[in-house]
Protein backbone atom coordinates (compact mmCIF):
# COMPACT_ATOMS: atom_id res chain seq x y z
CA UNK A 1 0.00 0.00 0.00
CA UNK A 2 0.81 3.42 -1.00
CA UNK A 3 0.57 5.87 1.44
CA UNK A 4 1.08 10.18 1.25
CA UNK A 5 1.45 11.87 4.42
CA UNK A 6 0.80 15.30 4.44
CA UNK A 7 1.91 18.62 6.94
CA UNK A 8 -0.01 20.99 5.38
CA UNK A 9 0.59 24.98 5.98
CA UNK A 10 0.47 28.17 3.25
CA UNK A 11 4.45 28.87 3.67
CA UNK A 12 4.85 24.84 4.19
CA UNK A 13 3.61 21.74 2.83
CA UNK A 14 5.58 19.05 3.77
CA UNK A 15 4.55 15.56 2.11
CA UNK A 16 5.61 12.19 2.11
CA UNK A 17 5.31 9.33 -0.42
CA UNK A 18 5.78 5.67 1.44
CA UNK A 19 5.28 2.16 0.85
CA UNK A 20 3.92 -0.17 3.64
CA UNK A 21 4.09 -3.83 3.74
CA UNK A 22 4.25 -6.44 6.09
CA UNK A 23 4.46 -4.07 8.97
CA UNK A 24 7.81 -2.57 7.23
CA UNK A 25 7.99 0.74 5.53
CA UNK A 26 9.80 2.18 2.46
CA UNK A 27 10.38 5.85 1.73
CA UNK A 28 9.76 6.80 -1.80
CA UNK A 29 9.67 10.29 -2.13
CA UNK A 30 9.37 13.71 0.38
CA UNK A 31 9.90 16.50 0.05
CA UNK A 32 7.83 20.45 0.51
CA UNK A 33 5.52 22.53 -1.51
CA UNK A 34 6.95 26.10 -0.44
CA UNK A 35 5.61 29.29 -1.21
CA UNK A 36 6.73 32.86 -0.34
CA UNK A 37 5.35 35.27 1.82
CA UNK A 38 6.02 37.99 -0.98
CA UNK A 39 3.31 35.94 -3.33
CA UNK A 40 -0.38 36.88 -3.55
CA UNK A 41 -1.77 34.27 -1.19
CA UNK A 42 -4.28 33.16 -3.73
CA UNK A 43 -1.73 32.33 -6.29
CA UNK A 44 0.07 30.64 -3.50
CA UNK A 45 -2.95 27.87 -2.93
CA UNK A 46 -3.07 27.61 -6.76
CA UNK A 47 1.28 26.27 -6.49
CA UNK A 48 -0.07 24.62 -3.41
CA UNK A 49 -2.58 22.67 -5.05
CA UNK A 50 -1.45 22.23 -8.75
CA UNK A 51 2.64 20.92 -6.72
CA UNK A 52 0.16 18.24 -4.98
CA UNK A 53 -2.18 17.45 -7.41
CA UNK A 54 1.38 16.03 -9.24
CA UNK A 55 2.56 14.51 -6.71
CA UNK A 56 -1.14 12.43 -6.48
CA UNK A 57 -0.51 11.48 -10.01
CA UNK A 58 3.23 10.69 -9.98
CA UNK A 59 2.96 8.26 -6.76
CA UNK A 60 -0.80 7.05 -7.11
CA UNK A 61 -1.59 6.32 -3.43
CA UNK A 62 -3.88 4.15 -1.85
CA UNK A 63 -4.23 6.72 0.91
CA UNK A 64 -3.69 9.96 1.92
CA UNK A 65 -3.00 10.83 5.75
CA UNK A 66 -3.61 14.24 7.28
CA UNK A 67 -3.12 16.03 10.38
CA UNK A 68 -7.03 16.75 12.22
CA UNK A 69 -6.87 19.97 12.54
CA UNK A 70 -7.83 22.26 15.17
CA UNK A 71 -7.71 25.67 16.42
CA UNK A 72 -6.83 26.54 19.85
CA UNK A 73 -6.29 30.18 19.98
CA UNK A 74 -7.08 32.87 17.60
CA UNK A 75 -4.08 32.76 15.56
CA UNK A 76 -4.33 34.18 12.47
CA UNK A 77 -2.24 32.00 10.62
CA UNK A 78 -4.68 29.51 11.57
CA UNK A 79 -7.59 30.42 8.50
CA UNK A 80 -4.71 30.49 6.07
CA UNK A 81 -3.25 27.10 7.00
CA UNK A 82 -7.40 25.80 6.46
CA UNK A 83 -7.69 27.49 3.80
CA UNK A 84 -4.60 25.54 2.18
CA UNK A 85 -5.57 22.28 3.72
CA UNK A 86 -8.85 22.68 2.17
CA UNK A 87 -7.53 22.98 -1.64
CA UNK A 88 -5.09 20.10 -0.76
CA UNK A 89 -8.17 18.35 0.16
CA UNK A 90 -9.75 19.15 -3.25
CA UNK A 91 -6.77 17.71 -4.72
CA UNK A 92 -7.38 14.37 -3.35
CA UNK A 93 -10.90 14.28 -4.08
CA UNK A 94 -9.68 15.16 -7.80
CA UNK A 95 -7.07 12.19 -7.75
CA UNK A 96 -9.95 9.80 -6.11
CA UNK A 97 -7.78 8.97 -3.19
CA UNK A 98 -9.35 8.92 0.65
CA UNK A 99 -8.21 10.73 3.39
CA UNK A 100 -7.86 9.78 6.67
CA UNK A 101 -7.40 11.97 9.48
CA UNK A 102 -4.94 11.52 12.80
CA UNK A 103 -4.74 13.56 16.07
CA UNK A 104 -0.90 14.36 17.13
CA UNK A 105 -1.39 11.94 20.00
CA UNK A 106 -2.00 9.18 17.69
CA UNK A 107 1.03 9.65 15.53
CA UNK A 108 3.23 9.87 18.59
CA UNK A 109 1.23 6.41 19.44
CA UNK A 110 1.82 4.92 16.03
CA UNK A 111 5.23 5.85 16.06
CA UNK A 112 6.85 5.68 19.39
CA UNK A 113 3.76 3.43 20.79
CA UNK A 114 3.79 6.48 23.43
CA UNK A 115 1.36 9.31 23.25
CA UNK A 116 3.34 11.86 25.31
CA UNK A 117 6.72 11.13 23.40
CA UNK A 118 8.50 14.44 22.28
CA UNK A 119 8.85 16.01 19.10
CA UNK A 120 12.70 14.90 18.47
CA UNK A 121 11.63 11.41 19.78
CA UNK A 122 9.46 10.94 16.92
CA UNK A 123 11.21 12.28 14.57
CA UNK A 124 14.57 9.77 15.42
CA UNK A 125 11.61 6.86 15.23
CA UNK A 126 10.54 7.96 12.00
CA UNK A 127 13.91 8.23 10.50
CA UNK A 128 15.23 4.50 11.84
CA UNK A 129 11.44 3.03 10.87
CA UNK A 130 12.66 4.29 6.94
CA UNK A 131 15.75 3.30 7.47
CA UNK A 132 16.98 6.85 6.47
CA UNK A 133 20.42 8.60 7.29
CA UNK A 134 19.44 11.42 8.52
CA UNK A 135 16.04 13.78 9.46
CA UNK A 136 14.50 14.84 6.66
CA UNK A 137 14.10 18.58 6.91
CA UNK A 138 12.65 20.80 7.49
CA UNK A 139 10.48 19.55 10.30
CA UNK A 140 7.38 19.75 8.22
CA UNK A 141 9.03 17.12 5.64
CA UNK A 142 9.62 14.24 8.77
CA UNK A 143 5.98 15.15 10.53
CA UNK A 144 4.52 14.24 6.90
CA UNK A 145 6.78 11.04 6.77
CA UNK A 146 5.18 10.34 10.54
CA UNK A 147 1.18 11.06 9.51
CA UNK A 148 2.14 8.56 6.55
CA UNK A 149 3.55 6.01 8.85
CA UNK A 150 0.47 6.32 11.23
CA UNK A 151 -1.76 5.23 8.51
CA UNK A 152 0.61 2.70 7.70
CA UNK A 153 0.17 0.83 11.51
CA UNK A 154 -3.30 2.19 11.73
CA UNK A 155 -4.24 0.11 8.53
CA UNK A 156 -2.28 -2.65 9.04
CA UNK A 157 -2.99 -3.48 12.73
CA UNK A 158 -5.97 -4.73 14.20
CA UNK A 159 -6.68 -1.61 15.69
CA UNK A 160 -7.98 -0.38 12.54
CA UNK A 161 -11.36 0.34 13.29
CA UNK A 162 -10.29 2.56 16.36
CA UNK A 163 -7.22 4.66 14.74
CA UNK A 164 -9.24 5.14 11.25
CA UNK A 165 -10.35 8.80 11.38
CA UNK A 166 -11.81 9.47 8.02
CA UNK A 167 -14.01 12.40 7.79
CA UNK A 168 -17.34 12.13 6.56
CA UNK B 1 -17.88 46.18 -14.13
CA UNK B 2 -19.44 42.85 -13.43
CA UNK B 3 -19.14 41.95 -9.80
CA UNK B 4 -19.07 38.65 -7.91
CA UNK B 5 -19.95 38.54 -4.63
CA UNK B 6 -19.55 35.31 -2.33
CA UNK B 7 -20.50 34.74 0.88
CA UNK B 8 -18.56 31.21 1.81
CA UNK B 9 -19.41 28.27 3.86
CA UNK B 10 -19.46 24.21 3.14
CA UNK B 11 -23.04 23.81 3.49
CA UNK B 12 -24.59 27.23 1.45
CA UNK B 13 -22.41 28.94 -0.53
CA UNK B 14 -24.39 32.04 -1.19
CA UNK B 15 -23.51 34.32 -4.42
CA UNK B 16 -24.40 37.20 -6.59
CA UNK B 17 -23.40 38.84 -9.59
CA UNK B 18 -24.37 42.53 -10.43
CA UNK B 19 -23.30 44.76 -13.11
CA UNK B 20 -22.53 47.65 -11.29
CA UNK B 21 -22.24 50.83 -13.54
CA UNK B 22 -22.71 54.59 -12.61
CA UNK B 23 -23.03 54.37 -9.24
CA UNK B 24 -26.76 52.18 -10.44
CA UNK B 25 -26.66 48.37 -9.74
CA UNK B 26 -28.33 45.55 -11.56
CA UNK B 27 -28.77 41.72 -10.54
CA UNK B 28 -27.16 39.40 -13.14
CA UNK B 29 -28.16 36.00 -11.28
CA UNK B 30 -27.86 34.94 -7.55
CA UNK B 31 -28.11 31.70 -5.59
CA UNK B 32 -26.97 29.33 -3.18
CA UNK B 33 -24.10 25.99 -3.85
CA UNK B 34 -25.78 23.63 -1.14
CA UNK B 35 -24.13 19.99 -0.12
CA UNK B 36 -25.36 17.94 2.17
CA UNK B 37 -24.59 17.17 5.82
CA UNK B 38 -24.36 13.60 4.95
CA UNK B 39 -22.11 13.80 2.23
CA UNK B 40 -18.17 13.04 2.43
CA UNK B 41 -16.87 16.13 3.63
CA UNK B 42 -14.23 16.43 0.29
CA UNK B 43 -16.37 15.44 -1.86
CA UNK B 44 -18.60 18.75 -0.60
CA UNK B 45 -15.65 20.87 -0.87
CA UNK B 46 -15.27 19.24 -4.84
CA UNK B 47 -19.32 20.36 -5.38
CA UNK B 48 -18.20 24.16 -4.32
CA UNK B 49 -15.29 24.23 -6.02
CA UNK B 50 -16.89 23.15 -9.75
CA UNK B 51 -20.00 25.21 -8.76
CA UNK B 52 -18.32 28.52 -8.31
CA UNK B 53 -16.09 27.76 -11.60
CA UNK B 54 -19.25 27.25 -13.47
CA UNK B 55 -20.23 30.90 -12.29
CA UNK B 56 -16.97 32.51 -12.71
CA UNK B 57 -16.99 31.13 -16.73
CA UNK B 58 -20.43 31.80 -17.05
CA UNK B 59 -20.56 35.48 -16.25
CA UNK B 60 -16.40 36.08 -15.93
CA UNK B 61 -16.84 38.82 -13.60
CA UNK B 62 -14.36 41.62 -13.08
CA UNK B 63 -14.33 41.29 -9.80
CA UNK B 64 -14.77 38.76 -6.69
CA UNK B 65 -16.04 40.54 -3.27
CA UNK B 66 -15.63 37.99 -0.27
CA UNK B 67 -15.93 38.20 3.37
CA UNK B 68 -12.53 38.62 5.59
CA UNK B 69 -12.58 35.83 7.74
CA UNK B 70 -11.78 36.47 11.69
CA UNK B 71 -12.17 33.25 14.08
CA UNK B 72 -13.84 34.81 16.87
CA UNK B 73 -14.65 31.78 18.94
CA UNK B 74 -13.54 28.33 19.39
CA UNK B 75 -16.03 27.41 16.48
CA UNK B 76 -15.23 23.59 14.98
CA UNK B 77 -17.02 24.92 11.92
CA UNK B 78 -14.87 27.38 11.60
CA UNK B 79 -12.07 25.12 9.99
CA UNK B 80 -14.92 23.62 7.77
CA UNK B 81 -15.97 26.88 6.63
CA UNK B 82 -11.83 28.06 6.12
CA UNK B 83 -11.14 25.05 4.08
CA UNK B 84 -14.57 25.87 1.86
CA UNK B 85 -12.81 29.43 1.20
CA UNK B 86 -9.66 28.08 0.30
CA UNK B 87 -11.23 26.19 -2.62
CA UNK B 88 -13.46 29.26 -3.56
CA UNK B 89 -10.17 31.05 -3.62
CA UNK B 90 -8.46 28.73 -5.57
CA UNK B 91 -11.23 28.63 -8.46
CA UNK B 92 -11.43 32.58 -8.55
CA UNK B 93 -7.47 32.28 -9.14
CA UNK B 94 -7.86 29.44 -11.74
CA UNK B 95 -10.76 32.26 -13.64
CA UNK B 96 -7.88 34.90 -13.49
CA UNK B 97 -10.02 37.14 -11.47
CA UNK B 98 -8.71 39.41 -8.87
CA UNK B 99 -10.47 39.08 -5.23
CA UNK B 100 -11.30 41.97 -2.93
CA UNK B 101 -11.96 41.35 0.86
CA UNK B 102 -14.27 43.58 2.98
CA UNK B 103 -15.11 43.64 6.54
CA UNK B 104 -18.83 43.26 7.90
CA UNK B 105 -18.28 47.04 8.86
CA UNK B 106 -17.66 47.75 5.49
CA UNK B 107 -20.19 46.04 4.07
CA UNK B 108 -22.46 47.44 6.15
CA UNK B 109 -21.03 51.04 5.58
CA UNK B 110 -21.65 50.61 2.21
CA UNK B 111 -24.86 49.44 1.28
CA UNK B 112 -26.17 51.18 4.25
CA UNK B 113 -23.76 54.40 4.87
CA UNK B 114 -24.22 53.24 8.59
CA UNK B 115 -21.94 50.67 10.08
CA UNK B 116 -24.11 49.74 13.18
CA UNK B 117 -27.15 48.76 10.81
CA UNK B 118 -28.78 45.69 11.81
CA UNK B 119 -28.77 42.38 9.24
CA UNK B 120 -32.45 43.57 8.29
CA UNK B 121 -31.66 46.87 7.28
CA UNK B 122 -28.75 45.61 5.29
CA UNK B 123 -31.21 43.41 3.60
CA UNK B 124 -33.76 45.80 2.82
CA UNK B 125 -31.42 48.33 1.62
CA UNK B 126 -29.68 44.88 -0.66
CA UNK B 127 -32.82 44.72 -1.77
CA UNK B 128 -34.11 48.29 -2.70
CA UNK B 129 -30.26 48.50 -4.49
CA UNK B 130 -31.17 45.70 -6.74
CA UNK B 131 -34.87 46.82 -7.47
CA UNK B 132 -35.45 43.28 -6.14
CA UNK B 133 -39.46 42.24 -5.37
CA UNK B 134 -38.26 40.33 -2.18
CA UNK B 135 -34.95 39.85 0.16
CA UNK B 136 -33.64 36.60 -1.47
CA UNK B 137 -33.53 33.50 0.03
CA UNK B 138 -31.53 31.99 2.18
CA UNK B 139 -29.48 34.77 3.93
CA UNK B 140 -26.64 33.81 2.61
CA UNK B 141 -27.71 34.56 -1.16
CA UNK B 142 -28.60 38.60 0.52
CA UNK B 143 -25.32 38.59 2.28
CA UNK B 144 -23.46 37.78 -1.17
CA UNK B 145 -25.15 40.10 -2.90
CA UNK B 146 -24.21 42.94 -0.31
CA UNK B 147 -21.17 41.64 -0.64
CA UNK B 148 -20.73 42.71 -4.19
CA UNK B 149 -22.77 45.89 -3.57
CA UNK B 150 -20.05 47.13 -1.33
CA UNK B 151 -16.91 46.00 -4.02
CA UNK B 152 -18.93 48.44 -6.62
CA UNK B 153 -19.22 51.32 -4.15
CA UNK B 154 -15.82 51.08 -3.54
CA UNK B 155 -14.27 50.22 -6.76
CA UNK B 156 -16.68 53.86 -7.80
CA UNK B 157 -15.36 55.79 -5.47
CA UNK B 158 -11.80 54.78 -6.16
CA UNK B 159 -12.70 55.49 -9.75
CA UNK B 160 -13.74 59.05 -9.00
CA UNK B 161 -10.93 59.74 -6.77
CA UNK B 162 -9.01 58.72 -9.79
CA UNK B 163 -10.97 60.98 -11.77
CA UNK B 164 -10.60 64.04 -9.34
CA UNK B 165 -7.08 63.14 -9.06
CA UNK B 166 -6.39 63.45 -12.50
CA UNK B 167 -8.38 66.83 -12.83
CA UNK B 168 -6.13 68.60 -10.05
Amino acid sequence: MVILGIDPGYAIVGYGVIRAQNGRFVPLEHGAIVTKAGENFNRRLEIIYDAMTEVLQKWKPDAVSIEKLYFKNNKTTAIGVAEARGVILLATQKAGVPVYEYTPLQVKQAVTGYGQALKPQVMEMTRRLLCLQQIPKPDDVADALAMAICHGQAAGSSLRQALLGRRS
